[in-house]
């Protein structure tokens, strides 16, 4: 019998736990979930005869050590700079070990000590890194194979909101933490690669510069770029590639609207504002506007971003609420954590609503002197605002990695992210048994 | 005999020590001068009977420490993060110090030692900070004595060129440290309250917020907000005060331009260029705008901003060398560090060339029932590219404080800047027969 802990028991362990449940008796394993709130890892555990929960508080060594020393592979589902003192003990106690965050540097650095010790450490392998990465990868190395030259890589995921449940101006729902929504790109200047000129955005221009890209059957969604796109560079063995650019899906119109905020200032999380517990909606917007009092805010508005009374970019901030007199009531709070309470109110999912998962890979090469290009795309739906698409991305394959590796299908050690065949082959056909399956398809050539 | 150490000897130092000099035989002082380079701290010392130069690395805690037990009284003109090892020394060693910087937390946090070792240790005693803290406290004073209570602060300084060395379409030419220049405002969101309305500016919109002032004789400025004008209402006693305000002056049409900068993120001092050595200062401005290869980087630069190609904004851009063929040559450079090479190529001094200083304080208060304005302004002209007035305007007001101190005019123990009745009044009167006038009058009332 072996035994699979889960560190942190969030929303997206959701659909990992059930699916580590479905092949608990056939694969004899025990789970163990285990959370600051035994409330939670009770909730998430269920009723299931192979599942245990456990409160854990994981910044107690002891305890912690304790419970990593039971299991056989750890999953930490907690925030990405938590992880290392868990991945520290799965290397001393030689335990295999899975997360979705991004490989941070500190966790890159473990990476000679658990090759020595023969432990998997498999990170990015949720949706967004994770399937991204599985199915780039394939078809990426299906193109190299056949002697193939990449010129172009773009690739684009979005989490949105399902159009059957997209009830409002901007086309969009909370699917993920709000908070990282709010301050998306917010880390610094963009940076890619465009038929081998080097390109370089500032956050506060960021919106404005979005590309469009249709997906049969779905319509046409807005991309705005990732932070670093030239480090995919190394990641996908594409070091001369003239063109590389990853980027976030919005509905078209989102980001020309998203920008109105940025310009303003309210993705601000540098400074707490004063007074914002007693401000209304109205005033947080008028703060970011010059004095006059003759003039609305709304007015102010307009003519300081240039921004037409009969816009739907108008409708959209109305609608929103920038201009309404309800107050804030947070307590010390910068910008960025007011708009996020704004935004909240109108973006959450309604019980019964459901998100959607887009994502878009590009691939333009050289074969045999002719210029090619195939594109792959992946669209799935949530089932309501519990069972969401996002929650099932990321915790399949988490779970589906956790399942080979234990199997000893992924048995090559050391830190990695999902990205050679041994990992992507197998997952990505399992991915499609529960639905995710990417159309792959030959279009025509377009270059810039 | 009094010895009076000077540690740093660059640009600022040259008035002070004329200053120093002039008094030394009368009041019975010896002046050392201490610099990393020994070659540099001769050249200003000169030839003079009562000053020596010496080669000191502030950095040897043993050479510091010496050098300080012989003086009676420390001049730091080193870079602000260096004062703080200077400083405890001067407290152990009770020795007084005077510095033309901001006061950092570190230097705040030593008063209370500096008190109990009864040394007197003068900070922001440069001209901003500096001569404004003195012009602004006199009439802030006098207003309140007279029982008038304040409604508007508003505070303006600008290093600018002299109108008759001005030849170029920006109206400005580095009087000061070029990267100072180029990161101006770039820490972070500016803060102020206006009509009792707290007020915040992001960083990318700052130069599109200016306001207009008229000095007589000396035509019309604009002010951009300085970063933080709220903490003014404690540093002044302003604490209820509905409008305060600190900005900086450049002549009008400079922040429209400057703002195609920011906008572009070519201020970012915050990652690294590709290939930044064999760029050419127009492939640094495509590097900021959308690949297009039919379009010309000037079209591309006019589209994305909204920029008529008839208008001085555009003159200035392309006066200033951004569509230039010519090779950067700094290896692995930020944005900025690019940036500031290229204006250096034009707004450097020429030998003879004045720079100018001004100065503009606003105080609208209320008195028996009466709305009130007093404005106050200073101009003073550099003579040549060494002898300038911002060098002048930093080291005079040192030199004098040193003076006050050792003659025992000021005396006060503990950390502090120049903000009371003891300091300001013998500094604005010596300043005044150095021609570092003040102009003060009343005029109209002007609200919001």
């Amino acid at each position: 019998m072996k035994e699979i802990l889960i560190i942190g028991a969030g929303r997206s362990t959701l659909s990992l736990i059930t699916y580590l449940q479905h092949y608990s008796e056939k694969a004899d394993w025990k789970i163990v979930v285990a959370d600051q709130s035994l409330e939670l890892a009770q909730k998430r555990a269920g009723n299931h005869p192979r599942t245990r929960a456990i409160a854990l508080d994981v910044t107690d060594d002891m305890k912690r050590t304790s419970a990593i020393s039971g299991a056989d592979l750890v999953i930490s589902m907690l925030p990405a700079h938590m992880h290392i003192p868990v991945a520290r003990d799965c290397i001393a106690l030689r335990k295999h070990m899975v997360t979705a965050s991004y490989i941070s540097k500190e966790m890159q650095e473990l990476d000679e000590r658990a090759k020595e010790a023969g432990v998997v450490m498999i990170n990015e392998i949720g949706v967004d890194p994770g399937i991204d990465h599985l199915s780039a990868m394939r078809v990426l190395d299906k193109i190299r194979e056949e002697g193939g030259k990449m010129l172009i890589f773009e690739s684009f995921t979005g989490g949105l909101v399902a159009p059957e449940s997209d009830d409002n101006p901007w086309n969009y729902k909370f699917s993920w933490n709000p908070r990282n929504v709010v301050l998306a790109g917010a880390g610094g200047a963009v940076k890619f690669i465009q038929e081998g000129q080097y390109k370089y955005i500032p956050y506060h221009q960021l919106f404005r510069r979005t590309e469009l890209v249709n997906i049969e059957g779905y319509g046409r969604f807005e991309g705005y770029a990732n932070r670093d796109s030239l480090k995919y560079r190394d990641v996908y063995g594409l070091k001369d590639i003239p063109t590389i650019y990853r980027g976030t899906f919005r509905r078209p119109g989102f980001c020309r609207a998203w920008d109105v905020f940025v310009k303003l200032g309210m993705t601000d999380d540098s400074y707490v504002l004063e007074d914002s517990e007693d401000m209304t909606y109205r005033q947080f917007t008028n703060t970011f506007l010059a004095y006059n009092p003759n003039d609305s805010v709304e007015l102010k508005l307009m003519h300081y971003l240039s921004i037409p009374q009969d816009s739907e970019l108008m409708d959209k901030l109305s609608w929103i609420g920038l201009f309404d007199d309800v107050k804030i009531g947070l307590k010390k709070a910068t910008p960025a954590q007011v708009l996020q309470h704004i935004l909240e109110q109108k973006w959450t999912l309604k019980e019964d609503d459901k998100d959607m998962i887009v994502m878009y890979h590009k691939f333009g090469y050289e074969k045999e002197g002719k210029q090619k290009m195939i594109e792959s795309s992946m669209v799935t739906l949530g089932q309501n605002s519990e069972q969401t698409a996002m929650a099932r991305t990321v915790g399949l394959p988490v779970g589906i990695a956790t399942r080979l590796i234990l199997k000893g299908t992924i048995n090559t050690p050391g830190v990695q992210i999902p990205i050679t065949k041994e990992i992507y082959e197998p997952m990505l056909a399992e991915l499609e048994e529960h639905g995710i399956c990417f159309n792959e398809r030959e279009i025509s050539y377009q270059g810039y």
